[in-house]
């Protein structure tokens, strides 16, 4: 049986602590961590009077988070030199690390992320996973998960968590894909196939990019809509900095969306759902293309090459997604939205025509449509920082495991 | 200058409160409340028991609140009772009272509600509101308002704040209604023309009838949508008990969700929105009926004697309301849809269709849409019991204030 890991469903700094005294020891050790983490080097009483907290008791919990490894002291500062005084604090790039893992329709990837957030190591593996069993695909996974974290424990680091950003609809327990349609896996408990020796979080692709933006985008807004597409469309809500999750854990599912209500059947049993528009399967078809793999560099390269066949299917999409953006806008009323995933590559023919169905459909100004830097890394970086900003969150959780 | 009142943007117990002693303190205060309100009478012993507090604790806490006017002593049991031991505590029916108003296309409506939730005043005056200025209905309805007042404070309460329910779409200031279309307001600060003698909230009518049925109905869900409808259709989105306010405080359009993106235009900009199918305008016109006062009233009526044009004009719109809630429940993913307002007295005609076009567009188990009980009582008490909630959430604020 796999811990859980409980940035499945990520919570403000130790939002679900007990409110006693233990409770507010703990919310301030991760208040020392984000502020470390965010500004640091920093000496302890810039810690303090950052955190509105005694310098004393913040020597208290910057000891406890040295002792456990998650702190590191660069040295007394040279002598002589005017400013920082004493011994600078930062995170430790020696302490936990982040465990990311991505299963594509198309590829596994797998990195470690330590709490300064440099990717510490990496390895993908190309080939498709579509039709394949979970069994044998989470096997080749977990070798891969070994490799890594044999690389990131040669270099003093230790496993704090695997988060596994599938492709599909993930339940709340974090470790069942309930739905993947393009890996055909129905109800699949991953969490019974992956490590049991570390804390485990499965969730979706689009959820795990949407992190990633907010995480380690520059000027992504707190409230936001992530849209990404593989074969599929997905979508993440991020409300003040916050995903949202849905009752059963499958909120963001905008590729169901009904677009055109009459429109050509979709596999979900609607009609005229967004998918049949904008999915690649969708775009490829319009285009007259086939299915094959790299199926985006294909109609990058062919947009690019100026053949209208496939600007026309990229443009009608774009208005798709226009409207289909209409409603969600409508709904959520979000800062922004940001095109991540395999959309960030089509950006330039998708946007013209998103944009333009967006403004013309909303009174006043229109919600801005960026697009994403991380592309199609995000997700697999969204699985790793969420492992790194579980250890933020609650650093005496994991002081106890290690 | 009014004082906010911060539950226009509702928070859990104490949310936002600093995590110091005192923080815990004010934390600690609400949480004793919360427990009696919900669950009172109860000694002293049963809150410390269910609150994790020592009795010692707890009664420093009610001594507080007992001296505030927010709790009071039932007084002891009658000897050679068995069984509660002590003198039962109840939140107080003398002290603070929310008043909830509301600014109806067709009304005007107030009421007192206690810290018990019994509305203990409450006043109506009927009359067209469209097209007139602000300022005047403003007046009238402050006339309301010191009415109300004035019968609560005969009765031994005082007033904790004024939360006001709009038709329209309220700036997150709480006070500035960016556009009401069925009033023909647009960017008007209610906040300036209204009482300043107690914290102020302005608010959207849907969020309120949100909030309502989130407090006072049977089982309602921590997570659900709650749409409902004057001339307007409007919406309101609840995620683990909160609502989402989105970035300007416009969360919840629904009503300007495209459903047949070439339909007729809207005066939103865009075409084939919800309303153009759904509002009581579009409905009327396509029953060939006029729009007048107490149209619910008249389409329920003819649609009730078996008028085949009116029930087709309801089932039609029936459709169209399944087919953006089918977007809307693939976006957030809700544990349940409630049809409250105007939508409530015809549900009977707009379930069936409703429902059918939301199972045949979901896979799986379709979102269960029920009918809010409250109907359009909804939005004036979810006003009242915002300010009441308030008091629940911080009782330190109000003592301070009282």
């Amino acid at each position: 049986m796999t811990a859980p890991l409980h940035e499945a469903h990520p919570a403000g700094p130790g939002r679900t602590l007990p409110d006693t005294q233990q409770g507010m020891r703990r919310r301030n050790l991760a208040r020392v961590m984000h502020t470390v983490s965010a500004e640091g080097p920093l000496s302890r009483a810039a810690v303090a009077s950052r955190i509105g907290l005694t310098r004393a008791a913040v020597s208290t919990l910057v000891d406890e988070l040295i002792r456990s490894g998650l702190l590191e002291e660069l040295g007394p500062e040279r002598p002589g030199r005017v400013g920082r005084p004493g011994s600078a604090l930062a995170v430790s790039g020696h302490g936990p690390a982040g465990i990311g893992a991505e299963i594509g329709v198309d590829h596994l990837a797998v990195c470690a992320v330590d709490l300064r957030g440099a990717v510490r190591s990496r390895t993908v593996r190309y080939g498709a996973n579509r039709g394949r069993a979970a069994g044998p695909v989470i096997e080749e996974l977990v070798g891969l998960v070994r490799r890594v974290v044999g690389e990131a424990e040669s270099e003093g680091l230790w496993p704090a968590g695997l988060a596994v950003a599938v492709p599909g609809l993930v339940a709340r327990d974090a470790r069942t894909v309930v739905r993947a349609p393009n890996l055909d896996w129905n109800d699949t408990d991953l969490g019974a196939l992956l490590p049991s020796d570390f804390p485990l979080a499965v969730g979706n692709e689009a959820n795990f990019g949407a992190l990633a933006e907010l995480w380690l985008g520059e000027g992504t807004p707190r409230d936001f809509l992530h849209v990404s597409a593989e074969i599929g469309i997905g979508a993440a809500v991020v409300v003040d900095g916050r995903l949202l999750h849905g009752t059963r854990g499958f909120a963001g599912e905008l590729g169901h969306v009904p677009v055109r209500p009459d429109g050509p059947a979709c596999a979900c049993g609607g009609r005229g759902c967004l998918e049949q528009y904008a999915g690649e399967e969708a775009v490829l078809r319009a285009a007259g293309l086939e299915l094959g793999e790299d199926r985006v560099g294909l109609l990058a390269g062919r947009a690019a090459d100026g053949d209208e066949d496939v600007r026309r299917a990229l443009r009608d999409a774009g208005e798709a997604l226009g409207i289909a953006l209409t409603g969600a806008v409508n709904l959520l009323d979000p800062q922004g939205v940001v095109l991540g995933g395999a959309l960030a590559g089509l950006a330039p023919w998708l946007l013209p025509s998103l944009r333009e169905e967006l403004a013309r459909r909303t009174a006043g100004p229109a919600c801005p449509v960026s697009v994403s830097r991380l592309g199609s890394e995000g997700p697999l970086l969204g699985a790793a920082h969420s492992v790194i900003r579980a250890v933020l969150d609650d650093p005496a959780a994991v002081a106890e495991r290690a």
